[in-house]
């Protein structure tokens, strides 16, 4: 099963594609902006697809062809400037759903924020708010896109270790979550089809990934 | 026929609101932020609404409650900051479109930019690119709310005198277009039931606003 991973010089990219070419089932694409980025991901045995998310929804189309599922994990993160915030965060995301839908790849999993509904953005920062309204939309068009989609919403991240550990549904408490997890809780998702068309939220806790996605309801 | 006009104190706004209150089929409730920007309404006999686009969904429905349609030409005009971009022209026009559906507001005219196509976006320079994203997507919300829509798309906004002399269509050639043509083009809009469904392209031309309105294909 080959992955487009969208994002994947991020960090929980970079923990995605570790994980991906450890897996015999799986082979990961790695979409990344410049040559620049490329040793990284060439060291560990990924295929390479240079794309900029900025550019137009062929461009990304391309890199998606023959592609079993496609990943978002890029992100402006809500810390780059607010142009950003709508070329990637929102329009980045928009036309890769587009691009896998032209690609013809069914699968989707959006790496989403922790809490994207109308309340969270009304209730958000005014510094925060555009980011949180940037991925209400994404995950809006997703939900709406016909793609066998998984949307995932992940708690505070951190650069700990990953635990394997989570607690994970539509409705947990806040919590942090190490990004290696959420990558662990990505790849798990690939390899589970139970998690077709459902979202949720994911943070630090006490039940194995593969546990916990197949308590979901 | 009440009209919620939501953008009331911009420019276009205060030319339609003018517009309106002299027409006697037609009563305007001017939606503004706060009480200061009062007076200019109170003195033309408009109702008046005090609402921020920055609130929630239900402030902005309890505005619309009541009247027959609903015109958003709110905008920071991409010339505001980003985080603007996306919480006015992006999330504040799909909350007035939630809005008036919540209400029972069937029409609704949307005053968008030129050319909002996708690969309006993708050509744009970078620093106006964010504000035809959000117009985009307001646009393509619209297009799939069943409300009954009416977009126009005008040319480069000016405060040049009306002449009611334009050119309309799903294509023009991008031109000039005075801000007060544009409100007389809301006006007929509101009153010309052929325009439901249809978004076309304004700028300053050789036809009667009415008799380029009736020729809409």
């Amino acid at each position: 099963m080959e992955i487009l991973v969208v994002g994947a010089n991020g960090q929980i990219g970079k923990h995605l594609v570790k994980l991906i070419q450890k897996n015999d089932n799986l082979q990961a694409k790695a979409m990344i902006r410049n040559e620049e980025q490329a040793s990284f991901f060439k060291d560990l045995g990924a295929e390479l697809s240079i794309v900029d998310l900025e550019q137009d929804v062929d461009a990304i189309t391309n890199a998606a062809k023959g592609v079993d599922a496609v990943v978002f994990t890029a992100g402006s993160g809500g810390h780059t400037g607010k142009d950003k915030t709508m070329m990637v965060d929102l329009d980045g995301a928009v036309k890769t759903i587009e691009a896998a839908k032209n690609a013809n790849v069914k699968r989707f999993i959006m790496i989403s924020s922790f809490d994207t509904r109308r309340e969270a953005i009304q209730t958000a920062s005014s510094s925060f708010a555009p980011y949180v309204a940037a991925k209400h939309y994404a995950d809006e068009w997703l939900r709406n896109s016909n793609l066998d989609y998984t949307i995932i919403h992940p708690g505070l991240l951190t650069n700990d270790e990953g635990t394997g550990q989570v607690e994970l549904g539509s409705n947990v408490e806040r919590g942090e979550v190490p990004r290696e997890d959420i990558a662990s809780v990505i790849a798990s998702s690939l390899e589970n089809d139970t998690t077709i068309g459902k979202e949720f939220q994911v943070v630090s806790g006490t039940k194995s990934i593969k546990e916990a996605l197949n308590a979901l309801s």
